[in-house]
This record gives structure tokens, sequence and C-alpha cells, in this order.
């Protein structure tokens, strides 16, 4: 071994958890990937790596400051930085074999090589699940997307609240105003309602040279609430096709999502969910804890004309919803006050007895019962110290008078409590 | 959208798997998972990249051409060519906080740029479970490697055996016949017995110097075989201090095995295991499928001394075990037959029912059941025509003057029978 150390260090940004918390992380992913299953639908799992060709198609070839490229002889590859491009990729490259609508889940780590900050990660999971439709795709779709937040949040002991629109409906009504050309500034004042106010943004809206008419009619949009109340009235705001459209998107979600079993706690339909991404053309949508919307949205994704017609002629609309998983733990991780439990029984050897206690180990475990033998050569007292820090319930301890009659002697180490069992008695206690 | 397309590629040698495949490889992973846990092993998700001077410590920073590495503004990281130099590194970096002995199981993909051929991947999945001591650790750690094999394998269905050996054995016989100068190419001599046969080896070590009777007593050693038969009768082969060292612990792991509840079947001694790695110090072990050791090794590992000199003063002996993800992956894919069932139960409406097909979709997923309705604008045949191809066991049909009696038509696709069944009866068949 050298005799100079390197001092251990990690890349900054990049994604690393105590044990104890992956354990929790691990759960979690648990819980979401049982309710895309649920849903059938399918695991997709491409390489961190793709061409940079496929990569940065969007661009035109440019390289993004933010993306990790490697050239390697004739290679020339990207870490991927979402999970959508490489969808696209995937999609096209079997859009013959593949069955459609097809239906993928991909939760995976994506790389930006940003400088790192708080909150702002090089390397972090991304969890999408998407629906890719063969020319056309049912707004059923759309629904089961919102209905997919209520599920997962559910299986996590959490309360969703989705906010829903459609892209048609306020595209519509600015262009019903003859203010098309100015959709995306408009938009983009929009957005900041909820953070500037209203005056603020009436005031942008005016430096745009929108007319008092034309501001108040689009505040009154985005303030609207009621779900049934918002899709009557706000039919009456424009006579513009695509507005109506949009709207009848709407009723339409709000049928199935109704059919579904949801309600308004469920979702609720918000002109104000603008969301920034440019290739959303239909829906769109945005979760929040039921309980804490301050926390920001947990989620969000909506409906997009065409995935991947960079890479093929064939136009393969679809529908994706994504889940923000750092957050999202970070939210759990804090409401989980209790220490994690990965090992139910500590068995402790008294003596000689470091057989016996194997035995037991292998009959608990066989058994379902996360459970082991506590081995190195160590004192009694430091290896119960070592089943309370590490938050094991049970300890099994084997001592050399017990062999012979098959007693455990069995500590709760909550309560202290200990007691004389049998093998068969100490599995029904921890079952 | 462009007018030129971009040919959808996917990077050469890198992991992807039909989603229908990759359903049986999550499995595969869960089953694995489920072994380490109840083994009480926690999980450790370390980033796909390390600093370079982190991975690179091994070589003195010598960059191997294998290792993608990337320089980026101040940052010089490579992606990870195994998941053993970031344990060491977590484990250098968190040794104050961490417990030991400290169980981790590590399952994620690694990254070798060489250039991609049959069986040679560029990025592949590997598999570790490690336990790390502080200053030193139970020969138990052995056994239990070698116990989830058989844990594992078991809950996939397959039947391992497992070959163990010391190094201390094969190294303390060659030193005590005077040859310790020479162990390493008598080492590479003696793993090729298997492939080359004993009268070639007989010959590369006279040519090594060695005489016709250390010749025979090495050939002798690596024959034998019979588990109690072997710990008996090599002790006889050498008065070497290692070597004797080397039997003592074999007969410990032999014990403990025992007390687990394995058998011969599920272990034998052979010191024909010789492992490449230097960095084994004392047990190494090679898994083999029972019914078909000519696949080759699905797993293998053994003890080392010090997993993180490099980084640590302290010394941190450990033991670990790996599963060849890939070999075992194709083994199971090929003996799995049936079609993946990911759908248990698709919903078909016929006329105007697609509300009453939601409703009963949601209420299979509330009761645990995988179901899906087939929303999109196409024949009814078409629809079948795809459950079919998808592989889902049961259709409901939902027909209009069906919805006021509550009766589901359900065709069981397997036997084309179709039978009346109410919401509830239907689950139940699901069940």
């Amino acid at each position: 071994m050298t005799e100079k150390k390197i001092v251990p260090r990690k890349l900054q940004g990049f994604w690393e958890l105590a044990p104890e918390k992956q354990v929790i992380f691990e759960e979690m992913l648990e819980k979401i990937k049982e309710i895309f299953k649920k849903h059938c639908f399918l695991p997709l799992d491409t390489p961190a790596m793709e061409l940079s060709e496929i990569l940065l198609a969007k661009s035109g070839g440019d390289i993004d400051k933010e993306i990790y490229r490697f050239v390697k002889g004739s290679t020339d590859a990207c870490l991927r930085y979402d999970l959508t491009v490489p969808l696209a990729r995937f999609v096209a490259m079997n859009e013959n074999t593949l069955s459609f609508p097809f239906k993928r889940y991909q939760i995976g780590k994506v790389y930006r090589g940003e400088r790192p900050q708080k909150g702002r990660l090089r390397e972090f999971y991304q969890c999408d699940a998407d629906i890719i439709g063969d020319g056309e795709l049912s707004l059923v779709n759309d629904a089961e997307c919102v209905k997919m937040y209520k599920d997962i949040f559910q299986n996590l002991n959490l309360a969703v609240q989705t906010e829903i629109s459609n892209r048609k409906v306020l595209f519509g009504l600015v262009n019903g105003l003859g203010l098309g050309d100015k959709f995306s500034d408009i938009a983009i004042c929009l957005d900041k309602l909820d953070k500037i106010g209203e005056d603020n943004v009436a005031e942008s809206l005016t430096q745009l040279g929108l007319d008092k008419n034309q501001i108040s009619k689009l505040i009154d949009l985005i303030k609207m609430s009621g779900n049934s109340q918002i899709l009557q009235s706000a039919s009456k705001l424009s006579n513009d096709e695509v507005f109506m459209q949009g709207i009848d998107e709407l009723k339409s979600i709000d049928e199935y999502l109704k059919a579904m079993g949801l309600t308004e706690q469920d979702y609720k339909f918000n002109f104000g969910v603008i969301r920034g991404h440019n290739y959303y053309t239909g829906t769109v949508f945005e979760a929040y804890l039921a309980n804490n919307r301050v926390a920001g949205a947990v989620g969000g994704g909506g409906r997009y004309d065409d995935l991947a017609g960079y890479f093929t002629q064939r136009k393969l609309p679809g529908v994706g919803m994504s889940i923000g998983m750092s957050r999202l733990f970070d939210i759990i991780e804090q409401s989980s006050q209790e220490k994690v439990e990965f090992c139910k029984c500590a068995v402790i050897p008294m003596g000689e007895t470091l057989k016996e206690c194997l035995n037991l180990v292998s009959f608990l475990q066989q058994n379902n019962i996360c459970a082991e033998v506590y081995a190195e050569n160590k004192s009694f007292k430091s290896k119960l110290k070592e089943a309370n820090k590490r938050g094991v319930p049970f300890v099994a301890i084997i001592g050399e008078n017990e062999v012979q009659s098959g007693i455990i002697a069995v500590k709760d180490m909550a309560s202290s409590q200990q007691q004389s069992l049998t093998k068969q008695e100490l599995l029904n206690l921890l079952r």
C-alpha cells in the first residue's frame, strides 16, 4: 500500500445518500413502480450515454455547456440530460416492433454539468411515464397520467392535487384577441401571476401593447376556479376554434377522471398552469401536495404532438408525466421520523454458541425475517449497544446453557423487556 | 420539425433490453435484492462518475485506455469501471459515521470503453455485496457470502454450487516447497488445468523449474475432491504455517456453512479456484450452476485484507461476492418460455361504454390487478388481436346492453372461452 493517502472525495453535486437514507429512497422507488406496473406500463432502461448526434438533434448539433460530452476514438457521445430524447430515439429505432399505444416508465439518473449549488444537482434521478400513440392517441391517456399521480402519492401516504390546463385554451383566447404573434411573451407574463401578483402582470401586459379589455379577459381566465364552473363559463370567453377545442378536451378529461373515481380533491382546472416546455401542445398539468402547495410542484407533464420528429416520418403523439424525485424524497425523508428498520432481529452468541446462532438466523431468513448474527470478536455489551444504534427492534441471545433446552432469550429493545422463547415463538413474535 | 431525419442509433455495446425483456430483468433484480435485504445488507448508490484521482489511485494516476474520462472546467472525472473503488472511497469518506461490520450491496452500471464485441459490453451491470470490518472480520462473513449464493439462486429457481478455496493454501504449499518467489507464475499455470489438462500444466511447471515431486504435490492438491476428505488429507501435504492457516480457515467456514444448513450439494472445496485478482488474500470462491458448470461461473468473490489502503490509515478487511448479471440474465431469459405477463386484464369497450370501462379498470387496479382499457379509436377485432399479441390472459368486454345489468363478458385468451361475470366475480377470477 502507498504511504501517502489520497483524500477520499466525491464529485460535488452528484447523488449519494447515506445507506439508511438509501433504504427510504428505494422504498419510495418501489412504491412508485408498483403503480406504473398496475397501470400496465413497461420498464425501459436506456444507456447513460447517447451518441452526440442523437442527443444534440434538437439544437442542430450545438453543444450546450451543461452537457457532459466524451470523444473517444470514433465515438462521440454525451451523458443523457433527460429521459425524453432517449425515449424518442428508442421508439423511433423500434417503431416496427413496438405495440402502440406504447406505455413505458423509466427511472434513471440524468446529468447536467452546471456549477453545483444548493438544490441544483449535476447528477439526479428523473422519473417519467409516457404513453406514445401511433398517429393518434385518446385523451383517456391524459386522464390516466393524472390518475397515476393520485395512485402513486396515495401509495406513499401523501395526498396530491393535480392542476390541469390545456395549451389550446390560452393560445386560442390570445389568438382570438388578435394577439397570436405575442403568445409566448404573454404566456411568460401570465406564468408570473403567482409570484408577482395581478397588478404587476397587468403592467407587463400593458407594456406588451395589450389594452385593458384584453388584459382583464386573460386575467379572468387564469383566476377562474371550480371545475364544473370553469368548464361552463370559460366557453363564453371566446369563439376561437382552437380555444373551443381546448375546452372540449378538458371536458373529456373531466369525464374520464370522474369515471376513474377522482373528485375535485384530486384535480382542479387551472388556466394558470403554463409549463415552460415549448413541446407541449395540448393538456398540461402540475401535481402539488394537497396540504403543502408552497413546497412547489412535485410533478408535471402534458401532451405533445410528436415525440420523435427528428428521427422518423411517423407521427408519434404522446402524453407524459414526471415526478420530481429529489423534492419528493426530501418530503418523504423529513416526514419519516422513525429509524429505518433494515434488520428485524440481531442474534448474539453468549459463549460458544456461534453455530446455534447461525442456525437460528438461517431459520429466520428462510421465514422472511431480515436477521443477522453479530459474530465479531467484541464484548456482549458492545454488541447490544450496536444493535441499539442500528435501530434493531429485537435481539435474540443464545447462551451455552440454553443450547440444550432450545430456549432463546429475546430482548425487546424499545421496552428493554426480556422473555424466554422457543424458535417458533420467536418467529411468531417477529412476524 | 426538420425535414431531414437523423437515423436513430444506440451506442454499440451499451445495455438496452426490449421492454418485455426488461420486465424479466427487473424481476431478477428484485429477487436478488430480496435476499440481500434478508441478510441485512444496506443498499448503496454511488455516482456514475468519480474524480479521476480517486478512480486512478491504484494505477498511480495512469489512465487506462478502457476508462471514459471527462475534463470539464476544473472537473477531471471518469465513469466508474467497477463498484469496488467507489465502495472504498465511500467507506473511507464515512469511516467515522458507519457502523462496522458494514454490509452493503450495490447493483449498478459500470463502464469500460473497450471495442465492443460479442459478450463484451461497454456498459453493463455489476452486482456486488461486501462486508467490511474495522481492523478484523470474522470468517462467518465469508460463509455468509456462500450462503447468499444459495439463497439468491434458490429464489431464482436455480441450483448453484459454490467452489471454495483459500489463497493461503496454495501460497503456503508453494512457499513450503521453496518456490515462494515463483508463486504468481505457478498460480497462472495451475489456473489453466481445466482448459489445457494435466500434462500441459505439468509441462509448463517443468519449464518454470519445478521438479516432478513438486509438480505432483501441486496437482494432487488441485485434484482433491470430497469436502471432509479434502480438509483431512490436505493437512498432510505441508507443514508451512500459512498453508495450515488456510486449511484452518476453510475448516471454520465448513463448520459455519453446515450450521447454516448447507450441504455438499451447495458448496465444495476446490483448490483449483485461483481467481485472477491480486487483492484476494484469503477465502476465494466461484459460483456455478449445479446442472450447467460449462456455462461458466455465475459469480465469484473472496476475502481481501484492506479495502481502502489508498485512502485511509484504518485497516478495513472485507469479503465480497459478486454476481455475473449478464450471464445470469441470459440463462434466466432463455429458460423463461412463457410470454411476459405485464397486463392481467385488458378492458375493451363495445359501443359507448368507455366510462364504464375506466371505472372497471380503476376497480381492478385498486384491488392489485394490473389492468388497462383499450381506448384508442380502433376496431374491436384489432383490439382483441392486440391483447393476444401482448400476451394478456383475460379480456373484459363491456357492451352497451350490459351496462344496466352490470354483467361483463370475460374472455379467457388461452382457451378462447367466454363467460358472463359480475365485477366481483371477475376480480375473483383474476386473483
